[in-house]
């Protein structure tokens, strides 16, 4: 893997890196994946300055690895976060949910790496243009916010690999060796992987959300509230309940007011699995047990050689 | 190839099936692509059992390879159309839309190798039991007429591949050699492309239905009429108005009354491309040239030659 876009990018082992994701990916998970030859990410959309503050400095402790933290561009107080960020030395920073060209001149001036994170095309070219490092794209089958057109990893990867010659990590649909490489074939120099983590041992999250998750089945997450920014929930009461307003086609604002505040810290951190919003991708039908990030790592590499060795003969 | 699944199931020489789409493929395509060495099916779903009993006998003028007619079981003259595959000899039959257990004893008795297509594993194992030859399983991606579970390719092969031991072809999202070798990484032993052919020269498709189809982007196509059975559809009129029905919350009986009979042909065999129903995969955006499926197979094989090579080296 030396050789490898993404790996040397980072200054990583494997071109694996773990989603930021709100309410699961603190210094615990982050540092993990880090010390397995990851890239750990500090998940910063849904810390306080503070907290990040917090997170940074245990991070530091935590590993000697190349490590980063993912901030969604819409988080309410920005400068005061990326402020932090640059004082901290932070070295690579993920950012999603907005437009490339709003902070990566600013990133790239204090000599951070920047990936930024699409769902189409039209996005990789912005990110080509704004100068990025890499890109994250991210298929309809991920968990969490998501994209308007659909586009599965599938599809999406190759029209990404077209699109532009940024490196391309990608992601959704992804919690296995075989779908690592499958992601590879189709283009992608390397894998964001967000679901496996976030039901992992040192995941934040709370049990009985993970609980759920590793019990859940096909069709049982759904992109949901597509009126508002699309995200895929896991079936919950609180999901029936939107599901049941989208049928009778509730507009916006009554979208807004069901959805209300703080629902995914109550479902993914505080684990009220009835009135909490569950974000997990498709590939939870897939996971069945909560295991530590070491367990999980040594199954991607083994499955990923294995796999490998079967399409060598397949010659 | 000659070690693999499909190819021997089949005696065919690429594990590529042409998938049996309504509109789009009679004699012509079919027994282009079982002449380039795939398995071609003739789609019986768009054809009056006379019609049918016509496409095989030219079908038998035009190849000498094996070849298959796919029948989706909601065909309204289904024991006569049973009765012609039978007395004409057809040795490949590919059920869909309907439950594995009807037909396949039947077929098996004559002697006939039996695949029935999936978007689930409920259904993979439902097959098992049935007793089929082999399992389609088709992600979310895919044109046409499509599972509830929204459950993409991605997802999809390795949950059905630890399902059942039964050989399986991957459909939706396919149609390249990156996405055939990225297909059969994920656990698949073959693949089956719709949209790449019902956009080649030898499709019996209208011309201004493929030349919309290549000229369309990412999120052109959309999974529309959920409430009915879900479809995948491509944008025009007819699609905005099923948007703007849905996004108010139309009931089933008002989303039937738009729909009305007959769209499918309207737009796909006719080309109206206003009042037409026009169904074609997520993929459609990579595909910009209406070629012939000899120049088709070429390029599939190439490239899925050329990814194997890669991941060799990646090693």
């Amino acid at each position: 893997m030396t050789e490898n876009k993404i790996c040397r990018l980072f200054g990583i082992k494997y071109p694996i890196i773990q989603g930021g994701m709100v309410w699961c990916s603190g210094w615990k998970l982050a540092s993990a994946v880090s010390n397995c030859g990851g890239l750990g990410l500090l998940g910063a959309g849904s810390m306080h300055p503070e907290t990040l503050k917090e997170h940074i400095h245990k991070m530091k402790g935590a590993t000697n690895q190349p490590w980063g933290v993912n901030v969604p561009l819409l988080y309410p107080e920005m400068d005061v976060l990326m402020q932090i960020i640059v004082k901290e030395g932070v070295k690579i920073v993920f950012t999603s949910a907005g437009s490339p060209a709003k902070y990566t001149g600013f990133l790239k001036s204090k000599g951070i790496t920047v990936v930024h994170v699409v769902s189409n095309s039209r996005f990789a070219k912005k990110c080509e243009e704004a100068g990025v490092d890499a890109i994250v794209a991210e298929g309809f089958e991920a968990g969490g916010h998501n994209g308007r057109e659909e586009t599965t990893t599938m599809t999406l990867i190759p029209l990404i690999r077209r699109a532009t010659n940024l490196p391309v990590i990608a992601a959704g649909g992804i919690g296995s060796g075989a779908q690592m490489l499958a992601a590879m074939a189709l283009g992608a120099d390397g894998v964001q992987i967000g679901s496996l983590f976030a039901l992992s041992e040192e995941s934040s999250a709370h049990a009985s959300f993970k609980e759920l998750s590793i019990n859940s089945g096909e069709g049982d997450t759904m992109l949901s509230l597509k009126k508002l920014a699309p995200v895929r929930l896991l079936r919950n009461p609180f999901f029936e309940k939107v599901k049941e307003a989208e049928s009778r086609g509730a507009g916006e604002e009554e979208l807004k007011t069901l959805l209300g505040k703080g629902r995914a810290k109550k479902g993914i951190f505080e684990g009220d699995l009835t009135e909490g919003e569950l974000e997990i991708g498709q590939v939870a039908a897939m996971i069945r047990k909560i295991e530590p990030v070491k367990t999980i790592f040594e199954q991607l590499i083994s499955e990923f050689n294995d796999v490998a060795a079967k399409i060598k003969k397949m010659e």
